[in-house]
């Protein structure tokens, strides 16, 4: 039996605030009868939203706030605000009110007052940004995706480890194989932090799991469940895999507008686009995940709509209820037994 | 009026050899008036394709070699092989016989070979690996993709420099622009040795044509012709890039065999259809490019066909015709003398 959960949610970050959050949390609310959400947000425009809605009665709790992290603020100036809807929603995590948080609001805000707040869980060095994406496979979880352009083996590690978690999670497979992106698929490739990083995954518990390296045609290939990379080389990954698929998307719209019988062959075959762009849709693959804070973190694409912020509260509602922190501690104690027990140089301190 | 030019042919590599190799060889030759074609490879089996083309006659020269380098070879045991055809199609280049060599053959060996044996040219500090990719706007040009996991801002200014050029002549762009591939387009985002090379080429002679950074998204989008980035990011951007347009692909074919409207669809659709796969075709993008060696190289792919290896001699003639090298020693020289009279350290000295 699942869990109920709590979540704060920012009302006012994002490009279609409140209207958006407000229609998003209408649509979850549906699917997720188990959660509460604490709301944060100005009062005199969130009330009547809310009020509107019948399917919210009895689901939230509205939070008052009389300040807004703009998308086109700097992060240190967002970080000073007190009282932020952001703010605020992550302060209800630290204090234990609700167990996550949703923004579509300022990334950059986002990620700082989170790990300044909340900070990072006990035993992982650095949190990591995660997000799914569409392959041949079905759902491909991939990490990190921008916080650590600087980063070690262990680091690397921890992210294997989290995102085979948050696989397990949040796409339901019972033992998620993973790779580490790379630059050709033999075990010689990749720097010496790649290297040194495989050669301690397959030591690990977690060791059964592990497809060794891939590449970056395996992402879209499906080749693996979980796609681990440091954080430079996965925001770039994810954000030319996003490209391409776009580029496809408008030469398709333009070669079915390109005269009558292309526009004809455009009915004929409508429900099969649409069902190809419905297994495309980045609506589906809303919601970059914050891993490895003492709580859990969800950042909506500040241009989502309703139907793609709720999605990113799906995802945290189901991080909460799986207790996604919970299986990482544990996870962890087992990674650090093993890893230790086979360690020499640790054994030559007993 | 173009020059003419001599291209050394590796006629045992890639999977499809040698009856791709000379069918590519028969498709440039047309295209190419003006090109002459050393031909190394096992006589007794390329004899009787060569005599076979009519349109090859007087446009080659057919020299035996004993040996090939396999492509499961690992490349260390290729590099032995004193009479395969990929080396002794080098060894052309070195001596002066032809100016571009051009293999679809084990890549590792090639590379290593070509530059043991070519060397590095004067003023560059490493080569790197281009390739042309489409976009929403043209095709674009990316470098490096996987020689350099090791680099510093020096070597990201010198592919700036050697992609650009690369550009004006294989596009036929007056000025292309360029952008730094990076996590973000605002000014302090990435590391050091990005930043460093961005300050860098701000105040270099090629500055005009300089966008500034730009995201993997901006790739497929053409917001420039011309990414840079290190080998590590290079390599698995442009696989990423390919597999998803691969997937786009396969799950476009399952769409219209999904049902008889879907059937009838791509019927009428055909023809348009027909026109988006040719221009995201990777036979038109077939042809990896060394860039910064002492004569030109050109990796096709292993399982290019006649078409794509034709394609791969076109680049490599086009190099050699507009003096890609000449063009490159001309812009060091400019780039070394702007940096050096704005440098305070250097006029010290004097």
């Amino acid at each position: 039996m699942s869990q109920s959960s709590k979540l704060a949610v920012d009302a006012m970050g994002g490009d279609h605030a409140p209207d958006a959050i407000i229609a998003g949390l209408n649509i979850a609310a549906e699917r997720q009868p188990r959660t509460f959400f604490l709301v944060f947000g100005d009062e005199s425009r969130l009330q009547p939203l809310l009020a509107a809605s019948k399917r919210l009665i009895g689901r939230y709790e509205l939070r008052h706030c009389t300040e807004v992290v703009t998308g086109d603020m700097k992060p240190t100036v967002g970080l000073r605000l007190r009282d932020s809807s952001m703010r605020r929603a992550i302060d209800a995590v630290l204090v234990g009110e609700a167990q996550g948080v949703v923004s579509a609001g300022n990334t950059g805000a986002l990620l700082a007052l989170s790990k300044i707040v909340l900070k990072t869980l006990k035993g992982i060095d650095r949190p990591a940004m995660a997000a799914i994406t569409p392959s041949a496979k079905g759902d491909v979880v991939m990490l990190d995706l921008g916080l650590n352009v600087v980063y070690d083996a262990r680091n690397l590690v921890e992210f294997a480890l989290m995102g085979t978690i948050f696989a397990r999670i949040v796409l339901g497979l019972p033992a998620p194989s993973f790779g580490l992106l790379n630059i050709g698929s033999e075990e010689g490739k990749g720097d010496d932090t790649l290297r040194s990083a495989a050669a301690t995954l397959r030591e690990s518990p977690i060791a059964p799991q592990f497809h060794g390296f891939v590449e970056g045609h395996d992402i879209a290939a499906g080749t693996v469940d979980v796609v681990v990379t440091d954080g430079f080389t996965g925001n770039v990954a994810l954000k030319t895999g996003e490209g391409a698929l776009k580029l496809v998307g408008d030469l398709l719209r333009q070669v079915f507008s390109a005269g009558p019988f292309a526009k004809m062959g455009y009915l004929f075959a409508r429900g099969a686009l649409k069902r190809l762009k419905e297994t495309l849709d980045p609506r589906r693959y809303n919601g970059a995940v914050l891993l490895g804070l003492n709580g859990v973190v969800v950042k909506s694409h500040g241009g989502a709509d309703a139907e793609g912020f709720a999605h990113a509260l799906d995802v945290a509602a189901d991080m909460v209820t799986y207790d996604f922190n919970i299986r990482i501690a544990e996870a962890l104690t087992e990674m650090d037994r093993a890893i230790l027990s086979e360690d020499p140089v640790h054994h030559s301190h007993g």
